[in-house]
């Protein structure tokens, strides 16, 4: 297999000269040059295609270049570019209703932002002050942003750098059954074990402290946890029991994701907020925000909304979101996610039939995720958690990109997502050399 | 005076039923609708036209409908809107680059946001990781944004909502001669006082604790408070002393908005951070960023950078950044602040000599402040700190607005910032307005 180019473009030297990438040390970086992207594919300047599986940073849904989106953010910068958020706008209001209009029945707001970070940071605040508790709970394994109240709800080394931490944020541990402590009969048992655990450190926290949960709806960047049958009917129950407000983080799992416009609606329950980013404009502009319930509006008729960022509602950002929305739907997105999930979830079936090193498989309309072992038996990761000494996961990821699949990793964890455009014999071919990189793992561990 | 519209148009109706709108409660909100924007205009549903007198959120520095923004946001929609942070773009490297040429000689790379707060979110971890210490020093009456880490630094009650504190940001009292505890006989003066308390609280803390100390350049939406001469200086100075970061965030003073690129170049001191946002872009699409030292970006050579997000050096927000800095320079924006901040000078003296409301004007290029009071001998402010009771500002907002003269206050302070391309005539006009208001604000105070 052929390594990617390594010589360094002038684009890339520039970049690399003034430009600050995160999540890394500079030294040695060579990121790919993009001059194109088109659907499901992208380009470097050497003209070499990409198939994006994982949708950038799992939020190109409708893919890239479209047409409708594209058209939407022209006009509107022909129009109006700008104003502030104190305005009313036709397309604020708009993108505002299309919002409400999808979400849970029991919802009824959007405050708007740029991101998702932004988005829980917003949330916290909120349940703050409309309970009048301080505590904010979130699972370990979880990525909420890296703004202080975003990362202090984050729930893995990405935290650390937003520490010593806000007080009164608590974790606990959240469904993961494939690495429980013990071995669960069903998910019925594993949800039991998992909400026993909660409601015990609920119980010990004190419910009077607590204003919220926070949880992404299916666990993303973490490795695409999907939490078991009656999960989160329980925690809804446990909230309502203790007076506690239900956040579902669904800047990734949202707007189609796991084949439904929001991830919990997959399991039919409604929480007090949710926030959103990436998916509701796909990245072609920035924005983000918070759906609140009725109850929560209701609050703030009369009590000051202590929030607020010069950008919110951007009108380009509300523009893009209306038209993506408009996408989703006349192309049918959500159920193609759901459709091309099916058959993606087979691919992964058989591929982890196939291959010793594939621990085990996750998926959910076309949010997937393939977890590396040593041994299917053992379950021991292929790389120790938080290291890899050898590269091992950079290795397969440079196969996988060398071979025109691009996406990221986890941990010992290979996300797959791509755009809900996608075809059935795109995927399958693009599955192809995931199938052939996994016959390369198979060998390193010896099996 | 007419009273601007007060039936509810269709889009507000929407616009208020769908959205929650920032710092207020809702009840009783009635929001313009904004139908057009143009130079140093906007216009409301009625057609009536307003002088944007603080350029939106004072970010709007080169006026509404730029073409050439406009463009270059049009050109890069079409060609890439969206692509990943980990990858170079000839729009990101390009964006970085031109910031790092006008910003100080010691600056060398760009740290992409998509606001401010998230940019001032990243420069405290930048500094926390760089100097390996804890605490952060930030000054009262001072706002850098309302996420967590943000509104931590936040000197103002926009931070309450934020509390309990993230632990280690601690408060000092910046310079704000006109409200000292002592009459101060000239800046150097007033210095001289403020140093020595900030030396001693340094002392006090454990400069051995401190990571760094943000200050706005120039204090925005606090009251413009501009650094007494040898300020700027006097803080570098301990920072060199104690290995302390010292950063400057120019959201809202940057840009052009003092006269200078940077306010900070008004003092000829080099911070080793400087975060921005608003102008870079003037909101016509978001961007916003942390542009560090040499020797902060050569620290992360080797040493992971933990910061990260979805939207970091958006290609549509780097495509307007580079558009909109040809436009300061084409147009000499950044010559006309100074040259148009003279003779709005002038003009605030005239009000302040002639209106007995009138306490205290400041001025730096086009950014200026009218702090009103009760009787200009004991400075007794025209609203007491924290309320208004009597809802006195807003009336005095209304009366301006009724005649088209568009601003925000804050406590007893009118704001006035017009977009860098007004016109003297149109200076001189819309300052007209605000001296016939501050007649009836004479009367209300009875002098
Ligand atoms: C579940 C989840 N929440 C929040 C965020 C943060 O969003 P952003 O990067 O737009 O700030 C992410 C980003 O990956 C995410 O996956
Ligand atoms: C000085 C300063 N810093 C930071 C911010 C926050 O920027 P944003 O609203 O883009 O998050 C503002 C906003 O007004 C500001 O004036």
């Amino acid at each position: 297999m052929s390594t990617t180019s390594t010589t360094l473009s002038e684009v890339r030297e520039k970049d690399l000269k003034y430009n600050l990438h995160s999540w890394s040390a500079q030294a040695g970086l060579k990121p790919e040059v993009i001059t194109k992207a088109e659907g499901i594919y992208f380009w470097n300047e050497e003209g070499k295609r990409f198939y994006d599986m994982s949708s950038q940073l799992v939020n190109v849904n409708i893919g890239h270049g479209n047409k409708k989106v594209i058209k939407a953010i022209k006009d509107q910068a022909d129009k109006i570019p700008f104003i502030g958020p104190a305005f009313a706008l036709d397309v604020r209001a708009e993108a505002a209703k299309k919002i409400v209009e999808i979400a849970p029945d029991n919802m009824a707001k959007v405050f708007f932002t740029n991101a998702g970070a932004e988005a829980n940071e917003n949330a916290i605040k909120i349940a703050r002050m409309v309970t009048g508790k301080y505590k904010i709970l979130s699972a370990y394994r979880s990525y909420h942003g890296a703004t202080y109240g975003a990362a202090n709800l984050t729930g893995e080394p990405r935290r650390f750098a937003s520490e010593p931490g806000i007080p009164g944020f608590v974790k606990f541990v959240g469904p993961y059954p494939y690495r429980g402590p013990i071995e669960f009969k069903n998910e019925e048992e594993a949800t039991k074990y998992y909400l026993t655990l909660l409601r015990e450190q609920i119980e010990y926290e004190g419910p009077e402290t607590i204003a919220a949960i926070f949880q992404e709806s299916v666990v993303g960047s973490n490795g695409i946890l999907i939490p078991p049958k009656g999960w989160m009917q329980g925690v809804r129950d446990l909230c309502n029991e203790f007076g506690i407000m239900m956040v579902c983080d669904e800047v990734m799992a949202g707007w189609g994701r796991t084949g439904e416009w929001f991830a919990i609606n997959n399991w039919n329950v409604e929480p007090d907020m949710i926030t959103f980013a990436k998916g509701v404009t796909c990245g072609y502009t920035q924005l983000g925000g918070v759906i609140v319930s009725k109850k929560i509006a209701d609050y703030f008729e009369k009590n000051t909304l202590w929030c607020g960022l010069t950008y919110s509602a951007h009108p380009m950002g509300c523009a893009a979101a209306c038209a993506t929305i408009d996408v989703y739907k006349e192309e049918n997105l959500i159920e193609r996610s759901k459709e091309m999930g099916a058959v993606l979830g087979e691919i992964l079936e058989d591929i982890k039939a196939k291959h010793a090193c594939v621990g085990d498989v996750r998926y959910i309309g076309l949010f997937s995720a393939i977890e590396l072992v040593k041994d299917k038996e053992t379950k021991e990761p292929l790389v120790p958690y938080g290291k890899d000494p050898e590269g091992v996961m950079k290795k397969i990821l440079n196969m996988l990109r060398s071979e025109g699949f691009w996406n990221y990793s986890h941990e010992n964890i290979l996300i797959v997502a791509p755009p809900l455009i996608i075809k059935e014999n795109e995927l399958r071919d693009a599955m192809n050399i995931m199938d052939n990189v996994l016959d390369f793992v198979d060998n390193v561990i010896g099996k």
